[in-house]
């Protein structure tokens, strides 16, 4: 049964630097428009629960969201919680609606994410509360996740040789990949110039190799009997949620996301599908060096080397192993909650 | 196997208005000592589910707080998730906990709830933060908790000849319950006349009626092998989690609390237990009104009836169904993430 479970419907707004929408306008936008997308129909009716993902309340100054999503599709029966796990809240609850999904719990889940980045104003304001997903240390000394990034891309190009030029090459990529997404959030492609001429952030890592902040709000609809609602689903057929310390000074290897490797295991076990049978990749590009580090997470390319990939051209839109061709987090955007639904 | 589920650990900071611990610590304290209550012993590695229980955010300024409690156990190979659902987030970790050990997808959960509400330092910085739960229309007109439980103070009252007294006798009875307690925040008896002389913060609703701002945590160890841990388990036989529309001013009946009546009908069922059949109830008394009518959609009183059973003693530390002999929320404190757990 498990791996019968499918996604039947998925809604987007478009990601934003500044929506005019209020977060829970957001919010219901995405929850009542989702069920129009489902081929063979879906009524509210018929979700018996929802998952809401959302990085902070600070953002949007709403809490308590998942009652909320309820009475906007008209449906307070539905069982509903709201999960967070910094940007991974996303695939949380994913992960989470297909675990309840496949234990017979429920039948049909609703997966509401979102952020409004922007509604606190003030870039500072938003750093700040970018940073409470940094240890306890971390925050406390003021690193912001940049520098955290820039920690690791040190290291890594310490020990294998790439270039801010490589990191400047994701962010071409993915700009590119965007200007093809209507709605992702940057609509221009840049060069490896424009990338290597914007300021740095915390060196290495350059404004160009940044994901920016973003507005925006994701649906999807997940369905134990997905056949009942479209001839094309889109099934679920691997999964993996694992952690490392918040703490990058206490990781076994600086320069590696661990977290990701061992999830990415799990997935492939559980699927029976290997790296290179996958069409497509959609992974975390917060920052630039991120994509390249998970090359070598996710099995695409050897320990050191997944920025030959990138140079090669592999995970370009036309290369053998597309990756981010909805633009990513660097130029789709990266409403936190929003990403990985 | 599901009815085999069961508590084998639990320990709690002390109820505090002002903890001189931070979040994190405070996070640590629990998530370390909880083992050390466990009867045959349980080591952090056996624990393979991490829920953690966390209001908002902006109390602490700390977010992804279930790798940061694996990272104090040290056992980062567990599966881990924070989630929310206002004043229900305890709650709702251990119903989720609970689903995904009885769906046999983990074996032991550690569930962690905390709140350091003082951290922000103001009553009003906190009061803004609490009015997040509220509707984006109740958010919008600044309508705080107080005010919005006023209303069902006023038509329960009006409807029903409840009177000042009676909300009264409720927190009488939960500050005498704390007095026994030597975790609860509040540890002195009030009076009837205390507590009618306090003031109005939203007539009806006075200072006394009112639960406090707290700092504290919670953490407990729920088992699908519970006999392997401990020979006296506490099991959970029945579970319900239920939503009305956030907004008062929409709910079908503006004095009552329907959610809370529909969990405890699934919990009911669940465990085939009625409400006579209970010895002991710890309920959801942020306010003193809020009490008497879950007397009422917990069956324990028909509609319109549940002060008179506080008159009668029914539900004092000596009576036959004796409610919130920690101290409730009311004396015992209300660290919210904490709550439920």
């Amino acid at each position: 049964m498990s791996s019968e479970i499918g996604v039947v419907g998925a809604y987007s707004t478009k990601y934003e630097a500044r929506s005019q929408k209020e977060t829970h306008e957001m919010i219901r936008e995405v929850a009542t428009s989702v069920f129009k997308t489902v081929d063979k129909g879906m009524e509210p009716e018929e979700v018996d629960l929802i998952v809401v993902s959302n990085y902070s309340d600070s953002f949007g100054n709403i809490l308590h969201t998942a009652p909320l999503v309820a009475s906007y599709i008209g449906n307070l029966r539905a069982t509903g919680f709201r999960v967070e796990n910094a940007c991974a809240a996303g695939t949380t609850a994913v992960f989470l609606a297909w675990k309840l999904l496949s234990s017979g719990s429920f039948k049909n889940a609703l997966i509401v994410g979102f952020e409004k980045m922007s509604a606190q104003g003030s870039t500072a304001r938003a750093g700040e509360i970018l940073m409470r997903t940094a240890s306890p240390e971390e925050y406390r000394v003021g690193a912001p996740f940049v520098s955290l990034y820039a920690l690791i891309a040190r290291e890594y190009m310490r020990r294998y040789g790439a270039t801010e030029e490589d990191l400047a090459l994701v962010a071409v990529k993915n700009h590119e990949n965007a200007t093809r997404n209507p709605l992702a959030q940057f609509q221009r492609k840049i060069t490896v110039e424009d990338v290597l001429k914007s300021p740095y952030i915390s060196k290495p890592i350059k404004l160009l190799d940044s994901s920016p902040l973003s507005d925006g709000a994701v649906a999807i609809l997940l369905s134990a009997e997905p056949r009942k609602y479209t001839d094309t689903p889109v099934y679920i057929k691997g999964l993996g949620l694992r952690h490392d310390f918040p703490a990058v000074y206490q990781r076994e290897d600086m320069a590696a996301l661990k977290a990701a490797r061992l999830a990415a295991q799990d997935a492939y076990r559980m699927s029976g599908v290997s790296p290179k049978d996958i069409d497509v990749f959609e992974i975390h590009d917060a920052f630039t060096i991120s994509e390249i580090v998970l090359y070598e997470m996710l099995g695409l390319a050897a320990r050191g080397e997944g920025y030959k990939l990138m140079r090669e051209g592999v995970t370009s839109f036309s290369g053998s192993h597309p990756v981010n061709p909805s633009g990513g987090l660097k130029a789709k955007g990266h409403p936190i909650g929003a990403t990985g639904v």
